[in-house]
């Protein structure tokens, strides 16, 4: 733990040369990277073969596999990535207001990097890469600590990182044995002069530890607990289209829907056709009781909601279906039950969907669309490294943007207050 | 504590009732509350004279009794600075960007408020009337606790508040007992899904202790070290007029210098007029080796610095002094000992100046001008809630605009991903 504490100093330290770093001079270091990734693709794959198979117990499940598993397009991917966020515009020295004060000094407020960022991350091997991107074109070193379960690609991929930097940058990134115990990454936790920023990637039990035990601010890609309301002026078929996509589209993701509110003056007519459209594609509901009635008959996996369901983030074909007296309702709904991410309304009353989007405290809040859009890449920031469910610093998706702050920059002429 | 955290709990209800009042409703309240304020004076300065009576051991000292004090003047500052509140404009609901997406989506960013905020202070029971006025306008629900030797005048204060929201708005604060436990404090710090922030305002000892121990996220005041550097290119008569005013104007506060480095090149010139100068302000010297030898025979109050003193925040007429051998090593001592709060440099070279304003990693950086600027009032803000010397979410002065968030609003006509 000395040697690994030892180190994180001198990446605070290090982190001091990246605040200066030209974009071309970044850019070619990330350049770097996607060569040595495409040429060290066969060490990567055997090392991932390694790694899935000591996989054993409850982590050899299908799911599990998939995450840990790369392929020769997911290493494609991983290149392909890195050559998106070089294309991406550098936030640092990015000049987002410029005013002269009324002492007479002009002042401009810039981004600047945060400083050190301590990525957690779970199996995916491909979070290294996207974090350390993100994290190194917006000026900021990086401490990465995955899955012990990726241990042996990680090292490759750590490696790589290691060669695309070269021996004057070594200090900006450390990448973190795999299988440090908690204590030690509590530890790490702790470090809230060395270290400025922990971005948790991963399931509850990761973003729960994390929360607890840090003493280092943190962005938190939390709970995606999100909602369709179907308002009584709907336009139905727009409706049927949106829930479907923000359902079933890709299930597993955050930004889908895992609830739809339904009001009662479109519910006989709407879920009847809900139920056997998305039936299809092989959702299976969990209703309230008025729904459950409105179901007899139709052919589809129901089910009665139990009160748990409001609050269950299922990131599986299960929608939860309820009925409700009014917009009031719906609102009353979500603030109990949303998990603050994204929230979408259907109506063609203007009224009602300006209240939804001013009353509903959500990272996104969508009139007549899709909950699926709240993303870096469909919001514009390029990549992302997460999308926050938090209040501070930043709501929705973390990009390079978001990984900067802003500071004041003051020129004067002998100014004295 | 079982009432208190039933309180607690009704407040993060109630502040959904603010996240869309109007902003003509919200400065209604604010200038009722300056009338409460008002026509409550006598009182309010009974309840003060009754803390200040009570005071002993090492509180009793004069300036602790100052900070404490109210008077009929300070009375007045309170119901000017609440004028001042409503006169500012409202920040939630702007717009800060409005694009069109691929997706064809309108999305916009618009600012919305944090929800709960918490601010613990000390014994300036101003910053009570402060710290509410600002939330409030900023659309934010707000927990107050300040020391308990300001006990009685606070009552008064909560009071004063209480009458002006009236019944309907009750629930959007509360005015905490203030000797509830060290405990209890930490109880409430705990409460990470009531309390969307916490402000500690007050001195090292209570910052620590909320670091330390909040589990919800936190704008830090923390120290102001700060540095004037007096560059080999200085003008030096703008340099004297620059450090005797970011020393002297007003030594007991956070943007003040406690450090001045000199280039090599100028110290023999420069230092004896200093010497001479601020010693008639009253200012002791503490200094490095070779200044003390310059030092000899002035007519000034001169100590040899102790390695410590470089990291000692005076917040009085004393002030470090070092002579550097060139820019670099003034970057180096800062990033060493400063404290990101406010620094600056005295040159006329082009050059030197844009290294140190690039390379520099504070909240608010000083070409030829004093520390003394970093103010919300100075810097356009308004009135502000503290100066955040952290990197997240906001550098520098926190005013209405800090208090909030930016969240994502979309308008579609069905899209789909």
């Amino acid at each position: 733990m000395s040697e690994i504490l030892e180190r994180i100093n001198r990446v605070g330290i290090g982190q001091k040369k990246l605040r200066t770093l030209s974009t071309p001079f970044k850019n070619e270091v990330l350049l770097r990277l996607a060569s040595q990734v495409d040429s060290k693709r066969s060490e990567i794959l055997s090392a991932n073969q390694r790694d899935l198979a000591a996989l054993s117990g409850e982590r050899s499940n299908p799911a599990f596999k998939d995450r840990l598993a790369l392929t020769s397009e997911r290493i494609d991917s991983m290149v392909t990535s890195l050559k998106q966020v070089v294309s991406l515009p550098d936030p640092v020295g990015e000049v987002t207001k410029e005013s002269v004060l009324k002492s007479g000094l002009n002042a401009q407020k810039i981004r600047a990097p945060l400083g050190v960022v301590f990525v957690i991350f779970e199996s995916r091997p491909n979070v290294a890469i996207d974090a350390f991107s993100l994290c190194f074109k917006s000026g900021n070193a990086v401490l990465l600590k995955g899955g012990k379960e990726a241990n042996f690609t990680l090292k490759v991929l750590y490696q790589c990182v290691s060669n695309a930097l070269g021996p004057n940058l070594a200090d900006v990134f450390l990448g973190l044995p795999s299988d440090i115990s908690r204590d030690e990454v509590k530890k790490i936790l702790s470090l809230k002069d060395k270290v400025d920023l922990v971005i948790p990637r991963g399931g509850d039990a990761l973003i729960e530890f994390v929360s607890e035990h840090s003493k280092i601010p943190i962005i938190k890609n939390d709970r995606g607990m999100c909602h369709v309301f179907v308002d009584k002026d709907a336009d139905l078929e727009m409706a049927l289209k949106i829930i479907e996509n923000a359902k079933t589209s890709r299930p597993g993701v955050c930004n889908a829907a895992e609830t739809l509110l339904v009001d009662q003056a479109c519910a006989g007519k709407f879920l009847p056709k809900l139920f056997e459209s998305l039936s299809k594609k092989g959702v299976e509901f969990y209703l309230c009781a008025e729904s459950f009635n409105l179901a007899a008959g139709v052919n589809a996996k129901i089910f009665l909601a139990s009160q748990g369901a409001w609050d269950t983030e299922y990131l599986d074909l299960k929608l939860n279906v309820k009925i409700v007296p009014s917009l009031d309702a719906a609102l009353l709904h979500i603030e109990s039950h949303g998990s603050r991410h994204s929230e979408a309304i259907v109506t063609q009353s203007n009224e009602s969907a300006e209240r939804f989007l001013s009353e509903v405290d959500a990272a996104a809040t969508y009139w007549n669309a899709s909950t699926r859009f709240t993303d870096g890449f469909e919001m514009g920031l390029g990549s992302e490294i997460g999308i926050s469910t938090q209040k501070l610093h930043v709501r929705g998706p973390v990009g390079l943007s978001e990984l900067t702050s802003e500071r004041w920059v003051l020129r004067g002429n002998g100014e004295i207050r």
